[in-house]
């Protein structure tokens, strides 16, 4: 066989690095083991999966939350890794929620040292906003977390994936099995850049398990656990169904603003985002849909139940889902061939080679704060502290034709519509309608569609009206007191840094 | 707004690198032009699409072949890139087959300079055998193919996919329009690891035309065209149907050698490859599946109709396809919920975290010589010019738990079973099974299987047996007359050189 090689160096220099064949399993010897060639990726227990993925001190380790406040995976592993006695690990969960409080511990004792994610709540958040740990945290959006691993400035070592079922090969999906959360929109981004992918399953099951949302060739080892989370959690939270009246006219309203806005057209598409009175417009769209014979062409990113319920009544054609919002969407996207998983980088990627935010024509959204120039800001809490989450926020904001923001006008006797928003998330030139309790404000960039909107006679105001209502009920807020130091950074989705949070001062 | 990132960078020099926000569609322009957000992947030619992929000199060009002989891709883009004067390209296509003598022209020209594939056949083949080519031509398995990827050796700066239908983002599939194909496995990979993909689509559908084979976050440039492939010329020539006679008595023996051969039990996986004894092998296979109550659980690889029916009628559970032999499969694809598109590398990529070859129990494979040694050839004829590919024989071979080779003894009163194969391409070592017309061989490697067959009735013979029956027949063949240099190297699945193909001596 060398001869081979020898005469084919001579003859073609450049072919120098061609190697002889060295027999058929060199470089696949579990192939002669009839035991590896089928089990070499299970693992006993997850610390042996910690062992055989290589981590060490330093490196990145990354989740999926798309089993939100149910979440049985990230508190889990990074726990496991304390007691094995790793540090200094940077944390990349595509969000964090108030389930984790448990890292707590674990940030303290050095175990992670820093934090990318899209948002946190409950008192984690509560401790990093003071000053918990030494590096600040990156907030990013969901489709900015994807182009910080596609430009290497986020470089996953091993990520560790919950999924509710896996064969032996890793073919694995979120719709089959004890605990569904449906889209595994998130963990296909991190199959697709982890340089190992450790999957935690709760059943597993033959081989194929295809078609699969992670594919085997994406996947190293896979261990079995009792539960990888609680999918009745999922709705808890931002995701919840609201019965609050409030909320529910704020939702009325967002949706009158759609049939006027000149973007209620057939064919049209839209996404409701999480945030109840987002969720909630999506009901009342129903009947303006059905009386007008509009159907939307597709609804994308986050999936509930309402979004299905008129996909399968067809006013809806496809669901582009990125992360279930409920368990009836979880069903949904097992059963129904137009209800398709797609991943955060095709969902909301500004460096994908297409995102399919691009093609939104309406989008409600919801916001913690917003300023008299729209900018918006759903990490902070009107106490500085942080309790949210950018999400896709800026992502679908800048691309929709129709970026609509609904939010009462006062929460707990403190304004929403404020002069300065204490954090900015996503910047006010991709705002362009502001529906609140109180009334609606338009862009001023968008004349054209304040004049559709007071034509139909919707309560037009300009938001600066809006900002001396909040205040003229509750008076101007005490500014918050804030440090100098910085403790979160948060990303605008192109990477760049929008706003910076800063240490909140403790209570005297 | 740099305020801020200022004052992040004194605090943490570390993240010096971050910028600030400098407007929502920094890195998205397109988002500014309505128009260009949702077109500015169409291109209004061919030779348009070609400028905007960046595409030069000394560049590597791919394409996939899943209309075999029916391609109307590859012709037209070469002489595309011929008449536009591109010069030194490499040829990275999946496989090149009869269709293709029209890349004679441009590689005598120099626009082609290298080739890697698959396979040849026809006038191109034997051109390239008789020296048309100042490089050896690298002759790669289907899996093999996707390591060369991996490892970095082939690199495709732009791949020109044909597709029967594609939206304006590049959703695209096999199983809807005009022209059908079914599977895009190949595309696949092409699409995953190309710099730049160019979409050649017959049809352009609305957004979003998924679920997707081939995705808008792989695509850049789509261009329409007439057609892209004739679907009814899939089935031509080595994924014909047989009804000849000789044929079909080995594809029965073959059926019975399963049966006996140990590994015919509930749940067992099969694939019956292309070839067309191989083929009708599975014909044979559902009397012995429904008499023995045994249903398989999937069939992999190149899909034919007669795997459709199988699967339709309950006896194989799943069918994963890389490649559809025939339009059956190709519409089952798009209708079977279980009949499931896989790509190349989850097929059968040695340098995949799993290739799903590795969980085959049982494979037929044909042979254009195999010798005493078991060493197979499928690429060179008995004249020694290659008419043949090396597809996925050496993959599943080597991973199957039983590799069967189909054969007849003699083709056109020249043996097939030889003392030593002209070319090997798939190593003895791999092969365990020999079914020929005249008898059954068994690898001495594996003496159970001979025992099973041989209580069970079947004609078994030794390989050296079938040899001198052969030369019995014809007389010893007299050796090919070779050059010494070398036009073809074989590399195995795994990158290594298993052996080269020298130029044939002109004839007298």
């Amino acid at each position: 066989m060398s001869y081979l090689t020898e005469t084919l160096h001579t003859q073609y220099r450049h072919l120098q690095h061609l190697k002889p064949f060295d027999g058929a399993h060199r470089t696949t010897p579990y192939l002669s083991d009839p035991q590896a060639k089928l089990q070499r990726k299970l693992c006993d227990s997850l610390e042996q999966a910690i062992e055989r993925s290589g981590l060490q001190d330093g490196m990145t380790i990354s989740f999926h939350h798309a089993f939100r406040e149910g979440d049985q995976v990230i508190n889990r592993v990074v726990g496991t890794l304390a007691r094995m006695g790793f540090k200094n690990l940077t944390l990349a969960s595509s969000s964090l929620m108030s389930c984790n409080d448990a890292l707590i511990g674990p940030i303290r004792d050095g175990v992670i040292r820093r934090i990318y994610t899209s948002g946190m709540r409950g008192k984690l958040a509560d401790e990093i906003s003071h000053g918990l740990m030494e590096e600040p945290v990156q907030i990013h959006s969901h489709g900015g977390r994807v182009k910080l691993l596609q430009d290497g400035e986020l470089k996953i070592d091993v990520a560790f994936l919950g999924v509710p079922c896996s064969d032996e090969y890793g073919n694995a999906n979120g719709t089959h099995g004890k605990s569904c959360c449906g889209s595994l929109g998130y963990a296909m981004v991190d199959a697709h850049y982890a340089r190992t992918v450790v999957l935690l399953t709760e059943d597993l099951v033959p081989f194929p398990n295809m078609p699969a949302s992670l594919v085997q060739d994406q996947v190293d080892y896979i261990v079995r656990v009792d539960q990888v989370g609680n999918p009745a959690k999922i709705s808890v939270g931002a995701a919840r169904v609201t019965s609050n009246p409030r909320e529910l006219m704020i939702a009325r309203s967002a949706a009158d603003v759609i049939e006027y806005s000149g973007y209620f057209r057939d064919g049209f598409s839209m996404q409701t985002g999480s945030g109840a009175a987002a969720t909630a417009c999506t009901r009342f769209m129903e009947e303006k849909m059905e009386r007008n014979r509009i159907t939307a062409s597709f609804a994308l990113g986050g999936i509930t139940g309402s979004l299905v319920d008129l996909h399968e009544k067809g006013l809806v054609g496809k669901l582009l889902d990125t992360q279930c919002f409920d368990g009836q969407a979880a069903a949904s996207l097992g059963r129904n061939p137009n209800h398709v998983e797609i991943s955060t980088s095709v969902y909301a990627n500004p460096g994908a080679k297409a995102a399919c935010c691009d093609r939104l024509d309406i989008v409600i959204l919801s916001a913690l704060e917003i300023d008299t120039d729209f900018n918006v800001n759903v990490i902070t809490g009107s106490d500085g502290v942080m309790r949210g989450a950018s999400g896709g926020h800026c992502d679908v904001a800048s691309a929709a034709n129709l970026t609509i923001v609904v939010a009462p006008l006062l929460r707990s006797r403190i304004p929403t519509v404020v002069r300065r928003v204490t954090t900015r998330v996503t910047p006010g030139e991709s705002i362009d309608v502001l529906v609140t309790d109180h009334g609606i404000a338009v862009n001023p960039a968008r004349p054209e569609i304040r004049q559709r909107l007071q034509e139909s006679g919707l309560n037009i105001m300009t938001i600066e009206e809006l900002y001396q209502r909040a205040i003229s009920l509750t008076g101007v807020p005490k500014p918050i007191e804030f440090t100098p130091r910085i403790v979160g950074v948060i990303r605008y989705r192109d990477g760049s840094v929008i706003d910076v949070v800063h240490q909140v001062k403790e209570d005297a």
